[in-house]
This record gives structure tokens, sequence and C-alpha cells, in this order.
């Protein structure tokens, strides 16, 4: 028999995460891939009714969700916020219509920057997660992910932000373009990784040339699969940290193991201090920066 | 009744185009969809044989084929022919064995180059086309597509080439990319495409988080399927120029008329001039160079 206080709700485009939160702590969990882009607008409840009616009692419980779940395809739009913000707003967060009394849910906004334009949804969640812990935390967060986020903190604020596509572009190139013939596998060549950053850092502008010699290297000289995927990878985040905005001293990443690993190095590559942050409960940590903000506004 | 002295086949990625040639030039043509990449290597023979077998009389008639028939997937690989050298190399082409004897198919070679490393197939023959119209040109060729082809030419070779693969990447964009939700539609906003030509050309390396913000202006602003499709290409082309090596001169655009368009404004946006080539007749031109060539060479 679960008892939870609320329940925390980590909605992505692809998958659905949600936890059951009582007084000590996290007592119990659940997972499904029934991402956004999945769902229409009437699909998002039922959904979460079947991940999380278990848990619910008498009482009214709350949920607060972050993520793209208030995206306008999703359950209900929570607009953005502007920066410069804290990346907790909690005057933001919109409550849904559910048709289910057991359950008052909440969606917690996204941030946008006005110019140059960018938006972010449920990375501003990861944020407040981690500088609950490190109050005092300046300078650069870099979210590594299918378009990573680069953002500025500032005494507990998001100053700006900015958007790459980096992710997206290596899986486009890795899966769909002539390039799948010579990168395929999961093997990976460090020292290719290392030189394609440096070789994609100094000269970002040869970026689209040098994709196609990874297909004539290939084709001509035999470029090893393992080489090949690591210079694709190597060469655009070589040239996103080109592009990256930094202000001084190190820069914190959070996300996935591999992938921030990947980004540390070629943060050291370009002399640059990098620290790794677990992702992993980040958004629990700043889902739950929400509850503390909105606990007086539940019945 | 069609009487061919020899046909011509230009035999691409996606498609296959032939043309019967006779004393006064062509008598008929055809294509089909077969192209390179929906063929196993035995199935080359019967596709040409159900497209040209009407053309074909008691005696033998020579073929001709350029492209990617000839890649190491192809019909018969015809191993390439490094630069510097002319863009019809007569003594690099092969001969297929063909099943039928009443064909003797012979198959141009694609260039390489060892370093960079790079590699073409089709535009040579393009090339050689173009250089019979005139034997004086100098200076650069583009061949947008795909993988646009930049090379140098000088006394009737090819001394050096440089292939981007920014066709390629606009169409993964426009297609599969977050982007496709803001750039749907055929329509075209001049006025984005040059001030994107301006933007990606001054600042190649911004282009991960240009891409990225087309989404968010979109999303905040309500940017028009038009401006940002227009800008899209923009910001990849700009680009593209400013990684290009050019020698001095005007640029030769050879290509598709609306494509080839694009290419010959954004040279001009960054002060170049260029002519555009009509690119219909100049696969058959240079098809003609070979026959010319490999005359002698049919039984």
């Amino acid at each position: 028999m679960i008892s939870a206080d609320w329940i925390a709700v980590d909605w992505g485009t692809s998958s659905l995460r949600a936890w059951a939160v009582g007084k000590d702590g996290i007592v119990a969990e659940a997972s499904s891939s029934d991402g956004m882009s999945t769902l229409d607008r009437d699909g998002f409840e039922p959904v979460l009714l079947s991940l999380v009616g278990d848990w619910l009692g008498d009482a009214v419980t709350p949920v607060i969700a972050c993520g793209m779940v208030g995206a306008r395809q999703g359950w209900a739009e929570a607009p953005y916020v502007p920066v410069p913000c804290p990346p907790m707003v909690a005057d933001g967060c919109i409550t849904v219509a559910a048709g289910d009394p057991r359950i008052d849910v909440r969606i917690i906004p996204g941030l946008s920057q006005d110019a140059p334009a960018d938006v972010m949804r449920g990375e501003e969640t990861q944020i407040a997660g981690f500088l609950a812990s490190e109050p005092g935390f300046s300078w650069t967060i870099c979210l590594p992910g299918t378009h990573t986020k680069w953002v500025q903190v500032g005494a507990g604020r998001i100053t700006r932000f900015q958007t790459m596509m980096t992710g997206e572009l290596f899986a486009l190139l890795f899966r769909h373009s002539v390039l799948r013939h010579s990168v395929g596998g999961a093997a990976w060549d460090d020292d290719a990784f290392i030189a394609a950053v440096r070789d994609g850092n100094a000269n970002p502008d040869r970026l689209a040339g040098e994709l196609f010699a990874l297909r004539a290297e290939d084709l001509l000289h035999g470029l090893a699969p393992a080489s090949a995927r690591a210079r694709l990878s190597g060469l655009l985040i070589g040239a996103e940290l080109a592009a990256a905005s930094f202000d001084g001293g190190d820069v914190a990443v959070i996300g996935a193991a591999s992938l921030g690993q990947h980004y540390a190095t070629g943060l050291s590559v370009i002399g640059r201090k990098a620290r790794i942050i677990d992702g992993a409960g980040i958004t629990l940590a700043g889902l739950t920066q929400a509850w503390h903000a909105l606990e007086g506004t539940f019945a």
C-alpha cells in the first residue's frame, strides 16, 4: 500500500517517469514509453492514471510534472517564462483540468529567450535541482542531448542560454545519411574523437566538407567504423564548442554517462575544465523544489 | 525502328537515363527509377535491356555509362582515377561482362583525391561535357546537389575538388528533424534566404545554434514556413560558401534550375559572380566525349 504525499512526473517527448514521494523520500517509481509525441491531448490523463493509479488514495494527491507535457502539443500548454529568471518559477506553473478528482496536476513552465530566440522545456527543472544542492554556482551549465543546452547561471538565475542541434545532427547523419555505410557499430576510437574535436573546433566552417571526407576516407583508405563514428561525433562537438558562449570558470556537464563524458573530454581538449553531474537524481530534485514552492497552493 | 550507333547511359543512385545516339544525334531516350541503390549486382543488365532492348539490332551496340553504376555496390567497379587528371580518362573505363551478346558495355571511372580524401562519380562526365564546349575554361565549377562538388579546373584538367554534404543536410533537417514542424511547404522567401546566406557565411561556426533558432523563432514569434525554409537553405549554403575553396574568377554553376539559381544568388551575396550552366545536356555531352575517345575500341 503506497502512501504518497505527492507525485513527481518527468514527461518528455519519448518517455515518461513518475515517482511517488512520501515523508521520507521516494516510495515508488514507474516509467513508460508513452512520451508526449505519441499522445493526443486526451491521451495524457489515461496514461498517467494507468501508471500511478495504484498510488492514489481517497484524498486528492498533488501531481507536479515537467517537460514536453507542457508544450503546445502536450497535455496543456504552460506558457514559456522569459529569461532572465530563476529556473523554477512557481507563478508560471499551470493547473491542468484533469477529469479524475483524485489528482491535482500542475505543469512547470519552460523558459524562453526573446533574442536570440530560444526555448527549453524540462532542462529548467534539472537546473533547479542542480542549484538546490549548489546555490552559489555561477558560470556555465551544459546539458548534452538531442538539443544540447548551454546555460549561463548567476545568483540563482538563468541569464541566457543557447540550444545546439548537435545531438540531432549526429543521429540523422549516423542513421540516415550516406555516412551510415561508414560509421556502423558501437565501437569507439578515443584518439579519433580527440583529434576530431580539435579539427572541428579550429575550423567549424569546414564541417560540411569534413563530414563527406569520412565517407571518402572509408572508400579510399578503409577508415575503421569505430574511428569514423568517433570522428563524426568529435567534429560536431568540436564545432559546437567553438560556437557555444562561455563565461569564465568551470563548466558543469549534466547528463547521461557516456555523452556527458564525451563533452567533458571535448572541453578538456580545448583547455576547459568540466565536471560531470549525474543527471539521474537531478530532475527529481528540481521537481521537489517545485513541490516546496507549490505545496501551500494544493487544497 | 531505332538505329543507334551507340547508347549513352547516366546511371545514378536513384535513377537511370539512356539515350540512343545516331549519326545526327539523339534518336530515342528513356528513363526509369531503377537507380543503383535499388539493384543487386545481377539486376543491372535486365534493367538496362528492358529500357533499351528495342534499340538493339543484330550488330553489337556500344553502351557507355557513367555514375554510381561504376561504384563498388554497382554493376561493376570502375576504380577511381586520382586527380590531377582530365575529367574524362578513357584508359580508366572498364568493360562490363554482360551476358547479352548484343551489347558491349563500358563504364566511365569516377575520380578520387588522396588528401583531403574525396571522391566523385558522375560529375566528372558533366565536367567533361562542359569543357567540351569551353575548352579554355579555368577556375571553379560548382555542381550543386545532395553532395555538392566544388571543382578547380585549369588547362583542361581537374586539379582538386571538395565535396560538401549541404544538400543531404538540408534534406535530413527538412524531413526528419524537429525543424520539419517549422519549415513545411514549398513556399520561398528570397529576402530571408539572402539574409541567411550572409549570416551563415559570416558565422559558419554558429550553425548548430542558428538551426535550432528556426524552431524557437517559430514557437515564439510565428516565423513563416516560407521564411524558415529559405533561411534553413541560406544558412547551410552560406556556411558552405565560407568553407569552399575558390580560385579567382567567376564560378560556373552546373545544375538543376532552382538549386543552381540559389547557389548563384548565394555567390552574388558574398560578392562573387556566377553563371548558371543548364545541366540537362551536359551529361550527354560528356558521354559523347567518352564515345569519341573509345569508338575505336569497340569491335
